[in-house]
């Protein structure tokens, strides 16, 4: 969670939601619905930004992709959230400048953007954070509306 | 949705969930998860069958499959439904006898086994159909066990 206010950015909640690898497709979606919904609750966001992915190495993995992003998408559009969606090169691009940009410089640009003490770990964080950068930077005036 | 009792299998309901095409992806998220949770709450099912796709031509198509899918699979375990996945060769080979029937096919062995008058259309209710006669054959003994 950014909060992109007039005069600063800010890092309100940043992490990753994980689920047991060793239980069912079904409980672990359930688990992260569970959790997707509490920090919804809890931060109350207008938006939410989600990363739309094109092209992946396998299709296992976009179907994977797919269930978990389908669940955030539902659950914040369900809570009245604005919901957007960039490419990963958009998200570089926007963030860090170019396209191409590797996950250190990804993490790098988001802990100065943030004015953390040091790069988010783990990388994903850093990425997840990068999609809300990349939003405010892209569309600031949607942000505040709620 | 079948009901597979222990001397007849029948046709509950069966059709297709659409959703505007011209609407953002969240919204159409949202109208598919009212849906499934409408019929979740009236039919009240032990078991829901998904089909699971490992090979699609695009990732772009693989998302989408897995947006929808994860909202399903979520949904029905939230409710307490048990959940499975079967993959295409799996639902064919069962339903038809062969792992490369065609769509005709899998619809006239839907038609034949809930002795329908016609082949459910359009041909992605049969395709529905043909993956909760595989659940029944594959797995007769977790069904009525709610």
């Amino acid at each position: 969670m950014v909060d992109g206010g007039h005069h600063s950015t800010r890092s309100v909640a940043l992490g990753v939601i994980t689920t047991p690898r060793e239980a069912d497709i079904a409980d672990r979606l359930l688990a992260l619905r569970t959790d997707v919904v509490e920090l919804l609750e809890e931060y109350r966001p207008h938006v939410v930004a989600v990363e739309r992915i094109f092209f992946q190495v396998n299709v296992r993995t976009a179907m994977g992709v797919g269930q978990a992003s389908g669940i955030a998408l539902v659950e914040s559009r369900a809570r009245g959230c604005t919901v957007v969606q960039y490419t990963p090169n958009q998200i570089k691009e926007t963030v860090t400048g170019h396209g191409a940009a590797d996950k250190a410089q990804v993490a790098k640009m988001v802990q100065l953007r943030l004015g953390l003490s040091r790069p988010p770990s783990p990388a994903d964080a850093a990425d997840a954070a990068a999609v809300a950068l990349c939003h405010l930077a892209t569309a600031p005036m949607t942000v505040g509306a709620r």
